[in-house]
């Protein structure tokens, strides 16, 4: 296996600022944060994908994430809203491939955001979302 | 209470297409897509808020978010990676309070992303971090 690097927290061989761990779940500091106080929450062991990540994992993920976003609304810390964010693969901007919750406090002026790309605004007709909806349910 | 859209459409006074429902969740279409396959996974009961929402419901929402990026990548839509996001509070770009977790198709050059604030690029200090942590710790 490749080196990982947040396998390498895990092993204790980097350093990290740790808000949570246990044997199926880490948090700690992102060392790029947004805003102050964000989180990643982590699978304990390496999944490199959303695909690979088994359902227990993912929700326990979810509830530690939940329990980190009201933990930094009573931090102290500015906060006055919470991002949840995950990238699964490269075009959706995973650049760590151990999967990783973000859990980002937010705060009105704080810069952070979303940017759409130029056919955001067309609203599809609902014959067109009935059809899409479809497709996925046939891949459910 | 007030008029939510999202309970309107469990309800059946407003239309939507469904891709997954149950007793707890349901699962349809954005109808602003991001992308062709923007999918919206809410509980099925009205919740305003992440810190208003259980954890078992929360774990559920994921686990059905992850079966829906999965279906994403099998559907035959254009899907070479899958976004998760959440938004809770104003601050944080939420526009509709009811709980929801969008899931995102993404696909190179499809021109969504984030954006940052002009302080994203300082690194801090380890110990900054350490203390961050023990500020979010002792909130969990």
């Amino acid at each position: 296996m490749a080196t990982c690097v947040f396998c390498d927290i895990v092993a204790g061989r980097s350093p990290s600022s740790v808000v949570f761990k246990d044997a199926l779940c880490w948090a700690f500091m992102d060392i790029q944060p947004v805003n102050a106080g964000h989180v990643l929450v982590i699978p304990t062991r390496h999944v490199p994908s959303l695909v690979e990540l088994d359902e227990e994992t993912g929700a326990y993920l979810f509830q530690v994430a939940q329990r980190v976003a009201k933990a930094l609304r009573h931090s102290g810390l500015r906060c006055e809203g919470v991002n949840l964010f995950l990238a699964d693969g490269q075009a959706a901007g995973q650049e760590v491939f151990h999967v990783h919750l973000h859990v980002l406090p937010r705060y009105r002026g704080d810069g952070f955001g979303l940017k759409f790309g130029p056919e955001y605004h067309l609203l599809p007709a609902r014959a067109e979302l009935d059809e899409i909806a479809a497709q996925i349910r046939s891949a459910l």
